[in-house]
């Protein structure tokens, strides 16, 4: 059986050399040709174009596209529609929208070609060596197919059979929604404990809450790390920036009139640290000048 | 070295049993004759009053008290700044406020007492096996003392030296507000889950979630397990409550001036599930109604 891969960035090569670990022939195409030619020295057959990618395929062939979520992943699925035959399997790896996964699963369908929607979790350690993985896909007989490949590459109960085509990356979605509050829930206890009467070490807290604490787990873990190599993180700038996700989750809570106020705001203050001053900021300043005199800070 | 434990409640009942387990006497108090009772069956000499508790004690003993925090702690705090000797160790390992805290180190002090200041987080099958401290005080040097208890009943990496009095009652308020605001951020999810398009199995969902994805940790097998009891958790009304953790950690932040929207915002969303129905709501429809005609839900 072979699995070829379509994106060969920091996760498609993990993931790539975690298949070809597991008894499994990689191909892969990526656009950039030092990508290529790094794939090559893993063991990975590669190709410089998709359509040389998918000539050399066997018969009901699995192409696993891990690419940058919307236009490219969009782009790349239009083209695969046309390439690929009739019982053919297509993953989507990629964080893309699920409501483009339900497109591109009709658009597919149509082809007679069999998708699956897989969201992807755990970083690119994850990938490399114990994967999560979140898959949908209309086609349930055909998940058998390739249900032995991710009980390999996952790690133990690390993989599940979500429903059909979407359900894999809308689970993925708000996975990331719920990452975005802990995340700000974390940091703003940080926050707290930084200006604190108390001489606290970050590193040496992030340690013990992650040794028996209740909250416990991989991003305490990943915190305190990352105090481990800077302290008080006097070299990073508080600038969050996000990939969709979380807006997503939001959009979805507003669609289904599901009050989420601390994802919603998770995802407002990650906005508010893109802005050095905000217009709400001035607004709210120039109106309490104006009805009561209160002094304002004059840009000099 | 015999431990003298005031409260032999759940969480005090566990610890004792850990420390037993770990080569210590253990004698005890509780109000309660049937927990009194218990606990000697497990090998804990227990008494029926804290003056008889103290008055058995060896010179230089240590006294943890594991009760609820507020009234009953300061009460038993108060008591035992009366009844223990020049030297002797006392332990609050209950959820005290740190200011509370503060404040019997000070009371303590004068006596010539020696007051460690606990945060206690892993729950009860933490205390009785595998715990997790954060420990504050002013005598570093006493800690020598009792550091190889911590050692002994903590996991591994599981206690930590916090600093002055009240550091450690501090960190763990700023853990229980983390918590808040993880647990808010979790639950938000299942309930977008909860209310779309798609067919999930919260339970399986948990489990995938648990194993290797980013936002594993306790919680997440926490969530496992209660669905795994009751799927869509139909027994469970959504009343949350809340036993003052939280609320200190938004007061700490508001008197910091530290902006924590969303632990801020899991304290409220607990306190709007305790009503059902709001003047809030009632206000809002009665202004729609007001200025636009909008109907409002009259009750009947």
């Amino acid at each position: 059986m072979q699995i070829s891969m379509v994106g060969l960035g920091k996760m498609g090569l993990n993931l790539a050399e975690n298949i070809l670990d597991n008894g499994y022939k990689v191909a892969g195409f990526d656009i950039n040709s030092d990508v290529r030619e790094k794939a090559s020295k893993k063991g990975i057959h590669t190709f410089d174009s998709i359509e040389s990618l998918v000539e050399e395929m066997d018969q009901e062939s699995i192409v696993w596209v891990m690419l940058p979520a919307g236009k490219i992943t969009d782009d790349s699925v239009n083209k695969l529609s046309n390439l690929m035959h009739e019982n053919d399997i297509l993953i989507d790896g990629g964080n893309s929208a699920y409501k483009d996964s339900i497109r591109h699963n009709e658009l597919l369908k149509k082809r007679g070609i069999i998708y699956f929607d897989v969201g992807t979790s755990g970083g690119t350690n994850g990938a490399r060596n114990c994967g999560n993985f979140m898959i949908g896909g209309d086609n349930k007989k055909a998940f058998s197919k390739i249900e032995p490949i991710f009980e390999k590459i996952s790690t133990k109960n690390g993989y599940l059979y979500t429903g059909k085509a979407g359900s894999g990356h809308y689970l993925k979605m708000i996975h990331n929604g719920i990452e975005y509050g802990m995340m700000e829930a974390i940091a703003e206890g940080f926050d707290i404990l930084e200006h604190s009467q108390f001489d606290y070490d970050n590193e040496s807290v992030a340690r013990v809450w992650s040794n028996g604490s209740v909250i416990r787990g991989w991003l305490m873990e990943l915190a305190q790390s990352a105090f481990s190599k800077d302290s008080d993180l006097e070299n990073i700038k508080g600038i969050m920036h996000s990939s969709g996700e979380g807006r997503w989750t939001v959009d979805e809570a507003l669609e289904l009139k599901v009050p989420t106020p601390v994802i919603a705001t998770s995802l407002m203050m990650r906005y508010r640290s893109m802005e050095d001053d905000t217009f709400t900021g001035k607004v709210v300043a120039a109106l309490r000048n104006e009805f009561g005199g209160h002094p304002i800070d004059k840009i000099e």
